[in-house]
């Protein structure tokens, strides 16, 4: 089995918008050295996750994870993401494809996120 | 003084997507019982920031801080939030009113992300 983790974010107009997602993909690789772990974005930034995908599967991956990079659960998670989700597992059903919860929404996250808040009121 | 913590968020047309941002406000308002502690959103949902620093404003409040709960710094962090910031501090010349960085851009939230992320791969 050779596996991916692939952090999907939406993607902006601004390239330094991408920094903490580059930082984290890079925490996440260190972390994790015997998987690959790859940046992929909804829109205005490549690559886009079925390239992604598509360029994993033709590396060898054969079991991918689906990190949704979103504080929130909105339409991008509960309608593009399991749209792009069934089109991937059509074209490659012998794939196996999960997809994690938004990273906003995990309580470690969310703990850490209130921290920020505290400190920011000085 | 008489302190506000304003938890500033995009906005989504899905009323779900607001969930992890008001336990954020719930935590970090039990964190501070002596500061009120508020949402605003940029768009698609209300209160928007004007309206909530006028009514903060309204209620007495003098020293304001906005934490962006964006995970990354893009247009509307760099262009949108200051230019709300500058009419803010025209209108209000005596309100105390800072800005923090991106939520998204601390070293803890990116740490707890990372461990998220690592987590998922089970």
């Amino acid at each position: 089995m050779t596996r991916a983790l692939v952090l999907f974010a939406h993607g902006a107009r601004a390239a330094s918008w991408a920094a903490p997602f580059e930082r984290l993909r890079d925490a996440a690789q260190a972390r994790l050295p015997d998987c690959r772990v790859t940046l992929a974005f909804l829109e205005l930034m490549e690559p886009r996750l079925p390239a992604t995908v598509d360029a994993l599967v033709q590396e060898g991956v054969d079991d991918i994870s689906v990190v949704p990079v979103f504080l929130g659960q909105g339409g991008h998670l509960l309608r593009d993401l399991p749209e792009l989700a069934a089109a991937i597992r059509a074209q490659y059903p012998h794939l196996r494809l999960q997809v994690a919860g938004a990273i906003g929404e995990d309580p470690g996250v969310q703990a850490a996120m209130t921290e920020y808040c505290v400190r920011s009121l000085g």
